[in-house]
Parts: structure tokens; C-alpha cells; sequence
């Protein structure tokens, strides 16, 4: 098991948890519970695999990511109470997970030779849209699209992947390298209410 | 014609009248109601067809299934107000419709040798993601995540067709048992109103 | 470069600018309004093609789509206070958007050898489904279901194509006698506002 499969099946169960507790926030039944972690965790690595036709997509050919997200689903059912006193340590494993979804995305991308726009774009969306895929199933307007700078971290993360695969040729550090720069972007935007300018005020 | 292509047809048509109902009950427009109709009938299989990579989609290569719904779409709007009273009939051909899907989508994870655990959720998938589209295009929360007990219709029935398939060379029995299976766990839960245990009490 | 791209990349602007329109609408962030300008521009195309199984689906081999996308999103964003008085001019770009991409979808349908009623289909859709995708990530039933006539010009355009096809030649004729029926069509209806029947009246 590499270190990059890993810190995948983490952050799969981090998203899975977090789509669990948004699930049983809108109070749905445990199989509604189930599928809305279970999209959340590897909606947006399906959408990347169906855009770009590497079919059957991902989970289909490993059980792992099935197993984790059943158990990670069980687990936020069982300690839905408690889970808000590990909020921190939640976060960071999320964050983790969103570095480690955009590394695999923009990777996928290179190796296919396509444009280092649409790599970004395919690392963008296999950590992003899983959470739009739960906000739409919930009937939410994506909260990417409203106040998340989540977005602005995977596109600075995804940069960050293709400026350094042009000059080390070790993946592992280009690996914790654009994670770090991941977590980084994402901390120092929670932690300073960091958003994109709005351009509303002279609207309305 | 094989008898399971027989049901599936009927099933189709079930599904697509389901959907052109709720449609109506939006006051969509008849392109609308059509629309909702179709992708109602199609969405799990389109779904389920667009995950493995079986492309062109199904529909695409037998317009049998367009027909079908165009002229379920025409029953439904013609004899809208009549069709509550033909409920029972109805609610019997869309359980039929469950099954049937739910075979044909287990049975195809099976033919192209997913582990067990995937070949139920394409059952599952194929029988339920039409209405989940449905019910998104209609700017609901999927009614399936919130109340109905028809996904554990389809996974009881995906698991009986699994076992069954390991013992039994006849698949007409197969497709008969698996489909009273899905016919009865849906009817004893309509009739003694089951539905997954909730956790909820004890959060707000 | 041909007329037809070129008109297919004026399309995309069109496209883009109203899916840009509507998320500032809904005052999304930056990030947001390329988002929905994005999918409004691709999405109808980008489902013709994970339908078919022409993947990795357009966008992803032709950079100037994203281009196009990010100049129109920029644009609208800049212009937004003066885009209402060029709603005339707007909607004449948005028209022949709509004309192009029947287009293009109808005749990857007629090469693929679909039935005609499948082609239609995948016209139909590569010109709405971008407006559909936008709309469910804005938290609407889709605008095109309830009171729009633009599905029609596109089924009337790509029956047009699909006749014109069996009897002339000249591509440019039919691709410009489409796109001037579907025009027409469409201005004829929001002039004398048609829109389809409805057959509600009776049932409430």
C-alpha cells in the first residue's frame, strides 16, 4: 500500500463523514445516510472518470473505497453527538483528504497529456464535486458556490502539482509538498474568513 | 421477445407514467412532463450504463424504449384524473418495474465479474436512480433518502438473485423468484408501514 | 477555421454569459458564476458525449472552449449593469447558440447511425441540458420545463437538419437553413409568447 493510497482512503472516509453528517442534518433515513456519504466521499473522482473515460469508474474495481465509506458512515451514525468535540481533528483530515483528491485528479490529467488547464480542472473536481453532488441530493445550492474558498485551495494545490513535476522527479515530496500547500491555503482562509471579493453591493 | 424484455418494457412503462405524474403534480409543461417521464424510466440504466461504461447507453440502441415512454407519457396526461382510482394496478406494475431493474442491473454487474457488493449497488442503482432524478429535476430531496423502503426491496432482491445464481442453472426461475421477492418485502412494508429504524430522536 | 466552429465558440460566449447572469442573480462568488457559466456553456454537450461515449467528452481536447468560458464569465462579471440594454443583441447570440449546438448534436447522432428520433434527442439535449445543469445547481426546477419554447426550436431545428440532410448536399445550406428555422422559430414564439398548452385548468 503506497503512502498516496493511504492518505485516498482517509480522506475517502473523511468525506464520507462528512457527507454523513450533513445527511442526517436534513434527517434522512440510514440508507439516505449511506448514499449521501457514499456520493460525497466518491462523487467527484466518478465525474472525472466519466468525463474522461476511464471506465468502469474507480470504486467499482476496488472494494476498499465501499467498505471504508460503509464503515466511516456507521461510525458518524454511531458518534453523531460527539463528532462536533473532534471538529478540529475532522477538519484536518478532510483538508487532507481534499489535497490528496486534487493531487490524484491533476495527476490523472498530466499522465493523459491533456492541457495543464483541464489537468487543474480534473484535480478542481475530483475534490470538489463530491460536495456539490451532496448539496444538489440534499437540495442545497452548492455551498462551494456561495462562500468556500475549498475551490481556491485545490486550484492553488493543483498549480502547485504541475509547477513541481516539471523540476523533481520525486513524486513522494511533490506529493507532501502540494498537500502541505493544500492545507495551508485552506487553514489560512478559515482562520482569517479569507472569501472571493464580491462584487454585489453596487447591484442591488 | 424474452419474457424479461416483456417486463422490462412493462416496468418502463410504469416508471415513465410514475414520473410523468409527478411532473404533473409540478404543472410542468408537456415537454416537461416528458422529459421527467423519461428520465424516470431511463435514469438507472443510463446511470448505471454510464458508470461501467457500457456506451452508447441503452436507450440510444433500441428505440423501443423512447416509444414506450412517449406513449406512457400520452396515457398519463390523457388519463391523469382517472389514474388514482387504478392505483393498486399501477403501484403492482411499477413493483413489477422494480425487479426488473434491479435483475437486470445485478445481473450485468455480475456478467462483468464485480465483486458482489458492486453488483447489488448497480441492482439497486438501475431500480432506483430514475427516481432520484426525478425527484431532483423537480427540485425535491429524493423521497427515497427521506421515507421509502424500496431501496431494501431492490438490495433484498439483488442479494436473492446473487444467492440464487449460484445454485439454480434456470434463469426464468431465477428472474420469477427474485422478482416475487422484491414484490413481497415491498408490499409487507407498504402494508405494515416499515421503514429503516430512525436515530433522531435523541439529537434536537 | 470554419463557420461552424466559429459559430459553435460565439454559441459558447452566449451560453456562458446567461449561465453567468443567472449565478450573479443568485449572487454567487466568482468562483461560482465561471462555475455555472462553465456547465451552461458544456454541460448539454458534455452529457451528448458521456451518453455516447465519446470520452474524454470535448472541452477536454480543445482548449479555447475553457478560454471562451473564462473571457464571457469576465465579461458578464464587468458588464453585468449594462447587459440589460443589450438583452436584444444578447438574445440573438443565445438564438444562434441554441441553432449551433442542435446542430452539432443532431449530426453526431446522423454519422453515429442512431434512429432519427435518438438523433433529435441528442440535438435537442446538446442545446438545453447546458440550461437544465444550470438551473438544478441554482436550486430551480428547470425553467426549461415549465414555460420555455426553446425546446421546441431545437426539435424543429434538428427535424429540419435531419430532412435537409436527406436531400441536399451542401453542408453550409442545411447548417445555416437549420439555425434560421430554429431563430425563427424561437423569435415567433417569444413575440406572439407561445408556449405549449397546458391541460391543467381541469385538474385542480
Amino acid at each position: 500500500m503506497t503512502p498516496l493510497y493511504f492518505l485516498d482512503i482517509l480522506g475517502t472516509a473523511a468525506f464520507a463523514i462528512s457527507g454523513a453528517l450533513v445527511a442526517m442534518n436534513k434527517r434522512l433515513d440510514p440508507f439516505g445516510v449511506f448514499i449521501i456519504a457514499f456520493v460525497t466521499a466518491v462523487g467527484g473522482g466518478t465525474m472525472r472518470d466519466m468525463l474522461t473515460g476511464r471506465l468502469p469508474v474507480g470504486w467499482m474495481n476496488d472494494i476498499n473505497y465501499m467498505y471504508t465509506i460503509l464503515i466511516a458512515t456507521l461510525f458518524a451514525i454511531v458518534f453523531r453527538k460527539r463528532l462536533r468535540f473532534w471538529s478540529k481533528t475532522f477538519f484536518l483530515f478532510d483538508t487532507i483528504g481534499i489535497g490528496v483528491f486534487t493531487i490524484i485528479g491533476t495527476e490523472i490529467g498530466v499522465k493523459a497529456g491533456f492541457h495543464p488547464v483541464i489537468s487543474i480542472a480534473l484535480g478542481t473536481m475530483t475534490a470538489c464535486f463530491g460536495g456539490v453532488t451532496r448539496d444538489i441530493l440534499c437540495n442545497d445550492i452548492p455551498i462551494i458556490f456561495r462562500k468556500e474558498v475549498y475551490a481556491i485551495a485545490c486550484i492553488v494545490g493543483a498549480i502547485t502539482f504541475l509547477v513541481l513535476e516539471k523540476f523533481i522527479a520525486n513524486t513522494n515530496i511533490i506529493y507532501i509538498a502540494t498537500t502541505l500547500i493544500v492545507i495551508t491555503v485552506r487553514l489560512l482562509a478559515v482562520k482569517f474568513k479569507l472569501s472571493l471579493p464580491t462584487f454585489y453591493s453596487d447591484t442591488r
